[in-house]
């Protein structure tokens, strides 16, 4: 664990504008609220196309170098796709290593960078009612990371990745599954590893805060419910497929599930309970 | 209802490549999946920045011309935000009512159609167990627009989707609250209405489905439980918060709450009895 609170610096297009008093720019925070996301969206350009495009992959943070390494340190960003995905394409010729034809010297220096991309992973915690329709929110923990994408090529650090993104999807499923992956596996899946350039996240959570004069309005009190309501993920029974032999669903499955759960409940109850930061911060962006 | 399936047109930018048996352009698809989705997250270009960004929003599709017209219709996307974010301020100054300076023709043609972004909404429905980490995946749903956002400056326009919004949190909550909004929340609140160029949609759900050397390896099929663990959002007990003074949730809000629950239960169950849909689709992207 590091013994300070590590921050991504505050770039231009980092930097969190709208409620400051929610944001937050520290590694744990951001990297928890990554790592505990089901899917994230990755956004990047595309050549020729009048628009960004978004992604939903799967994705963890870890740390190839010191696999031991805390949820607060630094940290890469590793991302799952396949070979012939437009994102693994383009990350392949941004890293200099698959493009065919020449390139400028500016080019050359950003190729060795990798790809340009945006990362985004949101929680929803809850549904924010308040008297009036503005003063509506959500409950959220939000999380966007800016970095440049390169292929992991080195076979070491890909099976790393493997096992980091297989355990995020369900704790403790890579070893026990068929491991390790044959060759045929490992030329078809193709990992992205994103150095992180910067980060922010943004977290709101508390009770509705209306208006004052709404807030003194008995009437409009005697009529309209408000507070919060809870949203958060659940796991169902597990459903066995149509060439499962295993009888009993397995104790880490079982337990990662009740934990999973667990948490998912109480993260959401507990926004609930903390009181709004800041006077001022009355509504979502 | 329309007649016909109505699907956007496949674009370079929109079609999709991987597992395109997965894929579909239909309206009713693509929109059913925004307007279930708590948030949307939107992406557009920022001048300057090295990177693209991505903002979580809430957003919902509506048309204000036609209010009843249906899931499957030609529609318009609507995103709630504020009058001094950066995607407010970008829409504003592309859509030319809020520039100061002089602007090419160019410039001007592109300001017409306003900001140019991408805005992904996606449920994750099951984790898919298989014997391999290769074969392992999610069931889920994802939709991706692209499309011009400007400001709404009719108030009878931005009144509809305010309502549009606040129901797509909670059913029938606008209704239930102080309305309408007061002059200071109308100049505090915005609305982007996103005029849509294309869209398409991704869908995978069923059982894990692995290779065959796998699915015959009997000490394999002995040892790893295969299946799917529905996930799906759930609404928790409502929590009143510290000025509520309505005793009982009220039923509009308890029905909403429990017909929520049942459809993100049915849906993901449903996902994961689908069977698979091709042969070959066996990896998620």
């Amino acid at each position: 664990m590091p013994s300070i609170d590590l921050e991504y610096p505050k770039q231009p297009y980092s930097k969190v504008n709208r409620y400051d008093s929610r944001a937050s720019y520290a590694l744990e925070t951001i990297h928890s609220i990554v790592n505990t996301c089901p899917i994230v969206h990755v956004s990047f350009t595309v050549p020729d196309s009048p628009f960004p495009t978004i992604l939903p992959m799967i994705g963890q943070m870890g740390s190839f170098e010191r696999p031991s390494a805390d949820t607060g340190d630094v940290l890469e960003l590793y991302l799952h796709g396949y070979v012939s995905s437009r994102i693994i394409n383009m990350s392949r010729k941004a890293n200099g290593s698959g493009g065919s034809g020449e390139s400028s010297p500016g080019e050359a220096a950003a190729a060795a960078e990798g790809l340009p991309i945006c990362v985004a992973a949101s929680h929803v915690d809850g549904l924010v009612l308040a008297l009036t329709p503005n003063s509506h929110s959500y409950n959220y923990r939000s999380a966007v990371l800016f970095g440049h994408a390169a292929l992991v090529t080195d076979v070491a650090e890909k099976l790393y990745a493997m096992e980091l993104i297989t355990d995020g999807v369900a704790r403790d499923r890579y070893r026990h599954t068929r491991v390790p992956p044959n060759a045929a596996e490992m030329q078809s899946t193709s990992v992205l590893r994103v150095r992180v350039a910067a980060g922010s996240a943004k977290v709101r959570s508390g009770m509705p805060s209306d208006d004052r004069a709404d807030r003194e309005d008995g009437a409009l009190l005697g009529r309209v419910w408000t507070g919060v309501v809870p949203i958060h993920y659940a796991l169902g029974e597990p459903l066995p497929g149509p060439y499962n032999r295993v009888d009993r669903v397995p104790a880490y499955l079982e337990e990662f599930r009740a934990e999973y759960n667990r948490d998912a409940r109480e993260a959401a109850l507990e926004a609930a309970a903390v009181p709004v930061k800041a006077a001022g911060a009355k509504r979502d962006d």
